[in-house]
C-alpha cells in the first residue's frame, strides 16, 4: 500500500465518523417517543407504504440493473470494448445510492411520528428531532459515497500498482471508478422518477378531491389518499432526493478525480496523485465542517419563521464559510501545484451555488414581489395564475444560468493561470477547476441535503398531528417547521441543479479520455492537429476536437445539439403525463370511495388507505420504466449513429436547455406552491375565495413541475453523460 | 449589366406578377360589397383600429431604426468596421417588411366584412374572397421579398462589377445583401412582439370578463373588449405574421446565395454566380407555381370541413409537389455542379416542412387523441387540463425536431455528394445544401402564406357577422371559415418555425464568413490548421474553428451555449409576463365599464369600444421594448465579453433550445384551443359544462403561448443570428 498517501485516510476516516454520526442521530431519535397509539397506528400506515413501495421499486430496479450489467460485462470480457470492472463498479453505485434512499427513508419514517410528538413539548425540540432525522439522510449520503470512493480507490490501486506506472495506472483507477456512478445514476433515476410519479399522482389526487370537491382540509383522515400523499413525500422527496445527491456527490468527486489525473499527467507521478485525492480530501474535511454545522442549529421556544431560518442559515452557513478557508490550507499543505488558484476555483462553486439559493428563495417566497405578484394574478382567475407563474419561472432562469456561467469561467480560469490561449495543457488544468467547483458546491452536503430532507419529516409529522387531532397548538408548530421546510427544499432544489449542470461539464471532460482509452484498447490511431499519426492516448484535447471535427459547423453535432434539448422536453413532456394518468386513476378511486364506503365524510366510515397506496406505487412502477430508458437509450443511439461529434454535441444541447428548463419548473412549482400559501395566510381574499382555488390550481399544476420533472431533469443530463461514458467502447467499436 | 446572366431577369419578373396578381386580388375584393350599414360600420371601427395601432407601432419602430441606423454608420464611416453599404441595405430591409406587413394588414381589415357579406350567398364566395385576400398578403410578402433582392443585386453588381474579380463581387454582394436581413429581423421582431401582446392582451381580457364572468357569448358587440380583440387578430396574425415570414423568406435565399459564393469561389466565377442566383430562381419559380396552386383553391356549396381541408391542401400541395420537380429542370437546366444532389437537398426542406406541419395538426387537431386527451382531463378540472397540455406539447417537439434533424443531415449530405470527410470543400457544399433546404421549404411561401392570413379574416368575418346579427346560417358558415383557418394557423406556424431553424443555420455559417470579411477589413490575419499564417478570407472553416477553438471543450462555447438556452427562457418569460399584465388592464377597464356605463349588458348602453384599443395599443408599445432590446443586445455583449466562440455558442444554445421551446409553446397553445372545441362541439357536457370551463382555462392559458411567445421565438433565433453578423465588425475589433 505504498503507493497511497498517508493523507489519503482522512478521506475512510470521514466516511467513518459521518457513517457513525448518523447511526447516532439515529439511535437518539428512535429513543424518543412515538406518541399516542393514534399516532403511531398512522406512522405504521405510512412506514409500511413507504417500505411496500421500496421493495416493489428495487424488485424492477434490480432487473434493469441485471440487464445492464451483463450487457456491460458482454463489452467488457467479450469484445474488449472496456475495462474489466465496469460491470462491478455499475452495480456497487447502484446498490450504495440504493442504500442511502432506503436508510435516509426509513429514518424519515421513524422520525415523523416522534417529531410530531416532540411538538407537543415544544418548538426547539421538534425541530431537533426533525432535522437531526434529516442529518441521517446527509451523513448516510455522503458517509456511504466516500466509501464507495474509498474501497474501489483501494482496491484498484492494489491491483494495478504493478502492472504499470504511476501515471498510466492512475488514469486507468480513475476512469474506472467512474463508472460507477453510472450505477448510482441509473438508480437515481428510478429512485427520482418513480418517487415523483407517487408522490404527485397521490398528492393531486388527495387534492383535487379531498380539497377542491369535498372541501376537507389538507391530511385530513376521511381523504383516502392521505397516507399516500404522506408516503409519497417519504418515497419522492427523501429516497430520491437522496439517490440523486448521491450520485452528483460522487459523480463530481470521480470525474473531478479523472480530470486531475489527465491534466497533471505530464507532471510528476507524485503530483498527478496530489491532483486527484484534492476533490476526495475537499470532500472529507467538508464532512467534518458539516458535522459542525449541524451541531450548531437549535433554536428557542417561540421562535418566529425568521428565527427558524436563522437557525439553519446559520449552521449551513457557517459550514460554507469553513469550507472555503479550509480549502487554502488543504491544498496548501497537499502542496499543488497552483493551489491557490485551484483553491478561489472551489470558491467559485461555493458561491454559485450560495447565489442560485437565494435567486430561487427571492423567486418562490412570498416574502418577495415575484410571488406575491402571482398570487395577486388570482383576481382574474386560474389562467392568468398560470400565465403569470410560467412566465416568471421563465425569467427566474437568468440569475442561475448567469451564475453557472460565471463559476464556470472563473473557475476554468483560475485553475490554469488566467490562460486563455486554450493550449492543451491550460485546457486541462482549465476543466479540471470546473470540476473542482462542483466539488467545492457540494462539499457541504452533509448539512445542507439535512436541511433537505428534514422538509419532508416535519410535512409528515404536520400530516401525523392532523390526522391523530393532536390540537391546534401542536399543528401550529408542526407548520411552522412545515413551512420553512417548503423554503430550505426550494433552496436544495436550486443546489441540486446547479451541482448537476457543473458535474455534467466535468463528465463532458471525462467522455472524452474514456474514448482515447477505449480507441487505445482496440488499437484505433488518432492524427493530430499537425497530421501526423498518434497514439489516442497521447492526444491532446484540441488534437481529439479537429480529429473527430467536434465543432459547431459539424452538421452531426449541431443535429446532436437539437435532439439533446428535445429529449429534455420529451422527458419533461412524458413525466408530466405520467403524474396527469396517475392522478387521474387516484382521484377515480378516491371518487369510488366517497361513493360507495358509507360514512367517510361523517367521519364514521373507514377509508381504504391501502388502495389508494397501492394505485400511487403501480402507477409510478408502469410509468417510471419509459422516460427512464429513454434517458438511456438516446445517447446510445446517437452514439451509434451520429458518432463522437454527434454524442458531445447531444449532451452539451442537453446541458443547456435541460438545465434551463429544470430551473423554470422547478421555480415555477416552488412559486405557485407558496403563492397559494400568500392566499391562505389571508391576503386577496383568503382561504374559500374565489382567488384561493385560483391559486390551488396554479399549485396542482406546480406539484409535477417542481417535484418530478423539473428534479429529475438533474439525473436525465448526468445520466446521459454516463451512459455515453460507459458506452464510449461502444461507440468507438462502430467509428 | 454583362455581369448578370439573363435567366437573372425571372427574378424581378417573378416579384412584378405576384405584386401585379396582389393588385389584383385586391382590386377584385375591393369591388364585392361590403353589406349592411351595420356590418360597415363595425369593419370601419377594426380597421380604424388597427391603422391607429400600426401607425404607433411605426413610431417606436422608426425611432429604433434611426438610433441603430446611426450606429452601424458611425460602425462603417468611422472605424471602417463594417461595408458602407450596411446602414442602407438595413433600412431597406426594415421598411420592406413593415410594407408587407402594412398590406396584408389594409388588406384583411377591407376583406372581412366583405367575406361575411359573401358568406350571406354561400361558403364557396366566402371562402374565396377570404382565401384570395390571403393571397394578397402572400403574394405582397414574396413579391417584395424578390424586388428588394433584386434591386440590390443589380445596384451592387453595378457598382463592384470593374472593381473586383467576379468571386470577390459575388462574396462582397452576397455578404452586404444579407445585413437587410437584420433590418427585415428587426422590424418583424417588433411586429411579432408587439403584435402578439396586443391581440392576447385583448383576446384574454375579452374572455375573461366577457365568456367567463358576464357569461356573454364570444365576439359578442356588448364586450367593450370584442373590437379591440378583432384588431388584435389583424395586427398580430397578419402584419405581425407578414414580417416574420418576409424575414425567413430573405433570410435563407440571401443567407443560401451568401452560402453559394463561398462554396462554389474555387470553381469558375462562373459556377459561382449560379450557385448564387440559384436559391433566388427556385423561390422566382415558386411565386408562379403558388399563383398556380392559389387558383385551384374552390369549393361548392354544402362543403364539409373535410372539403375545406381538401380545397386548400390540393393548392398547398400541387404546388410543393410542382416545385419539387421544377427544382430537377432548374438546377440543370442553370447547369449548377452536383444539379441532382442539390435538388434533393431542396426536396429535404420541403418533406421536413410537409412533415412538421402534418404533426403539427396531429397534435393540435381535436380530430386526434392528444388533443381529446387534453379535453377529457377537463373531468378532474383545470389543472388537469393544464398538466396535459404541457406534457403533450413538450412530446409534441419530438417529430418536429427529428425532421429537422434529418433534413439537416440529409441536405448536407445531398449537396456535397456524401461526403462526411469533413474536409473543407465538402462542409461548404454541404452547408449550401443546408440553406437549399431553407429556400425550398418556404419555395411554395406565395401559398402557404395565403391560407395562414386567411385565418384572422376569417375569424374576424365571424366576428363581423356575429355583431352585426346576421343570423345563424350565415354565422355558421363562417364558424365552418373560421375553423378551417384555425388548422391552417397551426400548419402555418410549423412552417415557420421549422424554415426559421433552418435558416438561423444557414446565417451560422454566414456568421462565419462575415467575421473572416470583418478581419480582412482590418487586417487581422489567421493561423491556419497547420500553424501558418494566412489571409482570414482564404481561411476554411475548419482553419476557422480551430483558429478560434469554436470547440465544445472551450467554455466560451459552452457559456455561450447556456446563454442562448436563457436568452429563448427569459425572452418568452418576459413575453408571457407582458400579455398578463396587459391582459389584467384590459380586465380592469371591462369591468369598469360594466359597471360604470349603465344598460351594456341590456343592450341599450353603447360600450366605449375604442378605450380599449387604446389600452391594447399603449400595453402592446410599452411592454415590446424590453424583449425586443434583449435580442439586440445579448449577441452584441456576448459578442465583446467571448468572441466569437462565445456568440457561436449563443447561438447554437439559443436555436436547439429555442426552436424546440417554440415548438412546445405553440402545439401547446393550439392544443388547449381545440381542446377547448372539442368541448363546446358537445363532449364532455359541452357548452358551459365545469369541463368548458376548465378547457376555457387551458384555452387562455394557451393565448399567449401559440399567438405572443412561440411564435416570436422565430424571430428572436434569426435576429440573434443576423445583429451577430452585422456586428461582426466590431467582435472583430474587440479581438
Amino acid at each position: 500500500m505504498e503507493h497511497i498517501p498517508q493523507v489519503f485516510w482522512l478521506i475512510p476516516i470521514a466516511s467513518v465518523c459521518a457513517l457513525g454520526m448518523a447511526w447516532y442521530f439515529f439511535k437518539s431519535m428512535m429513543r424518543s417517543e412515538e406518541g399516542t397509539p393514534r399516532m403511531i397506528e398512522i406512522a405504521e400506515y405510512v412506514r409500511r407504504g413507504a417500505m411496500a413501495y421500496l421493495k416493489q421499486q428495487y424488485k424492477v430496479v434490480l432487473i434493469v440493473f441485471v440487464v445492464l450489467a451483463i450487457v456491460f460485462a458482454i463489452m467488457a470480457y467479450g469484445f474488449n470494448a472496456q475495462n474489466e470492472w465496469v460491470p462491478f463498479a455499475f452495480l456497487t453505485g447502484g446498490f450504495f445510492s440504493g442504500l442511502a434512499g432506503f436508510f435516509g427513508m426509513k429514518t424519515a419514517t421513524y422520525a415523523s411520528a416522534r417529531t410530531a410528538n416532540a411538538a407537543r413539548n415544544g418548538l426547539n425540540d421538534g425541530l431537533k428531532i426533525a432535522f437531526r432525522s434529516g442529518a441521517v439522510m446527509g451523513l448516510v449520503v455522503v458517509g456511504l459515497g466516500l466509501l464507495d470512493i474509498a474501497i474501489w480507490f483501494i482496491v484498484l490501486t492494489w491491483f494495478y500498482a504493478d502492472k504499470m506506472t504511476t501515471s498510466e495506472m492512475l488514469i486507468t483507477i480513475t476512469t474506472t471508478m467512474l463508472t460507477f456512478g453510472m450505477g448510482a445514476s441509473t438508480q437515481a433515476l428510478f429512485a427520482r422518477v418513480g418517487g415523483g410519479i407517487y408522490t404527485k399522482a397521490a398528492d393531486v389526487g388527495a387534492d383535487l378531491v379531498g380539497k377542491v370537491e369535498a372541501n376537507i382540509p389538507e391530511d385530513d383522515p376521511r381523504n383516502p389518499a392521505t397516507i399516500a400523499d404522506n408516503v409519497g413525500d417519504n418515497v419522492g422527496d427523501v429516497a430520491g432526493m437522496g439517490a440523486d445527491l448521491y450520485e452528483s456527490y460522487c459523480g463530481s468527486i470521480l470525474s473531478t478525480a479523472a480530470l486531475g489525473a489527465t491534466a497533471f499527467a505530464a507532471s510528476s507521478g507524485d503530483m498527478q496523485l496530489k491532483a486527484v485525492i484534492a476533490p476526495m480530501l475537499i470532500a472529507a474535511v467538508g464532512v467534518f465542517l458539516s458535522l459542525f454545522g449541524i451541531f450548531l442549529v437549535r433554536t428557542k421556544e417561540g421562535a418566529t419563521m425568521k428565527d427558524l431560518l436563522h437557525a439553519l442559515g446559520l449552521g449551513t452557513n457557517t459550514a460554507a464559510v469553513l469550507i472555503a478557508a479550509a480549502s487554502f490550507l488543504i491544498l496548501y499543505l497537499l502542496g499543488l501545484e497552483n493551489w491557490l488558484g485551484v483553491s478561489f476555483s472551489v470558491i467559485t462553486g461555493l458561491a454559485a451555488g450560495v447565489i442560485i439559493g437565494q435567486a430561487t428563495e427571492y423567486y418562490t417566497s412570498q416574502s418577495y414581489m415575484p410571488t406575491k405578484a402571482i398570487s395577486e394574478a388570482s383576481h382574474t382567475g386560474a389562467a392568468t395564475v398560470i400565465i403569470k407563474g410560467i412566465g416568471t419561472g421563465m425569467i427566474s432562469t437568468c440569475v442561475p444560468v448567469l451564475s453557472i456561467s460565471v463559476a464556470i469561467m472563473l473557475s476554468y480560469l483560475c485553475a490554469n493561470g488566467f490562460d486563455m490561449s486554450m493550449s492543451a495543457l491550460s485546457i486541462q488544468h482549465g476543466l479540471y477547476g470546473i470540476g473542482i467547483a462542483a466539488v467545492g458546491m457540494l462539499s457541504t452536503l452533509g448539512i445542507t441535503l439535512a436541511t433537505d430532507a428534514y422538509g419532508p419529516i416535519a410535512d409528515n409529522a404536520g400530516g401525523n398531528a392532523e390526522m391523530s387531532e393532536l390540537g391546534a397548538e401542536v399543528r401550529h408548530r408542526t407548520d411552522a417547521l412545515d413551512a420553512l421546510g417548503n423554503t430550505t427544499a426550494a433552496t436544495g432544489k436550486g443546489f441540486a441543479i446547479g451541482s448537476a449542470a457543473l458535474t455534467a461539464l466535468a463528465l463532458l471532460a471525462s467522455y472524452i479520455e474514456e474514448i482515447k482509452i477505449a480507441m487505445a484498447r482496440v488499437g484505433t490511431q488518432m492524427t493530430n492537429v499537425a497530421g501526423e499519426t498518434i497514439d489516442a492516448t497521447k492526444a491532446t484535447i484540441p488534437d481529439f476536437m479537429n480529429f473527430f471535427q467536434v465543432n459547431l459547423m459539424n452538421p452531426k453535432v449541431l443535429v446532436g445539439a437539437f435532439i439533446g434539448a428535445m429529449a429534455a422536453f420529451l422527458f419533461c413532456g412524458l413525466t408530466m403525463g405520467a403524474v396527469g394518468r396517475a392522478a387521474g386513476k387516484m382521484v377515480a378511486e378516491v371518487r369510488r370511495q366517497f361513493r360507495e364506503i358509507k360514512g367517510i365524510l361523517e367521519g364514521t366510515g373507514t377509508p381504504d388507505y391501502g388502495r389508494c397506496v397501492e394505485i400511487s406505487t403501480q402507477s409510478a412502477q408502469h410509468e417510471m420504466i419509459i422516460p427512464s430508458l429513454l434517458a438511456i437509450i438516446i445517447p446510445v443511439i446517437v452514439g451509434l449513429l451520429l458518432g463522437v461529434a454527434g454524442v458531445l454535441g447531444l449532451l452539451v444541447g442537453g446541458l443547456a436547455a435541460g438545465f434551463t428548463l429544470a430551473v423554470f419548473m422547478s421555480n415555477a412549482g416552488g412559486a405557485w406552491d407558496n403563492a397559494k400559501k400568500y392566499v391562505e395566510e389571508g391576503n386577496f381574499g383568503g382561504k374559500g375565495s374565489d382567488a384561493h382555488k385560483a391559486t390551488v390550481v396554479g399549485d396542482t399544476v406546480g406539484d409535477p413541475f417542481k417535484d418530478t420533472s423539473g428534479p429529475s431533469l438533474n439525473i436525465l443530463i448526468k445520466l446521459m453523460s454516463m451512459v455515453s461514458i460507459v458506452m464510449a467502447g461502444l461507440t468507438v467499436a462502430c467509428l
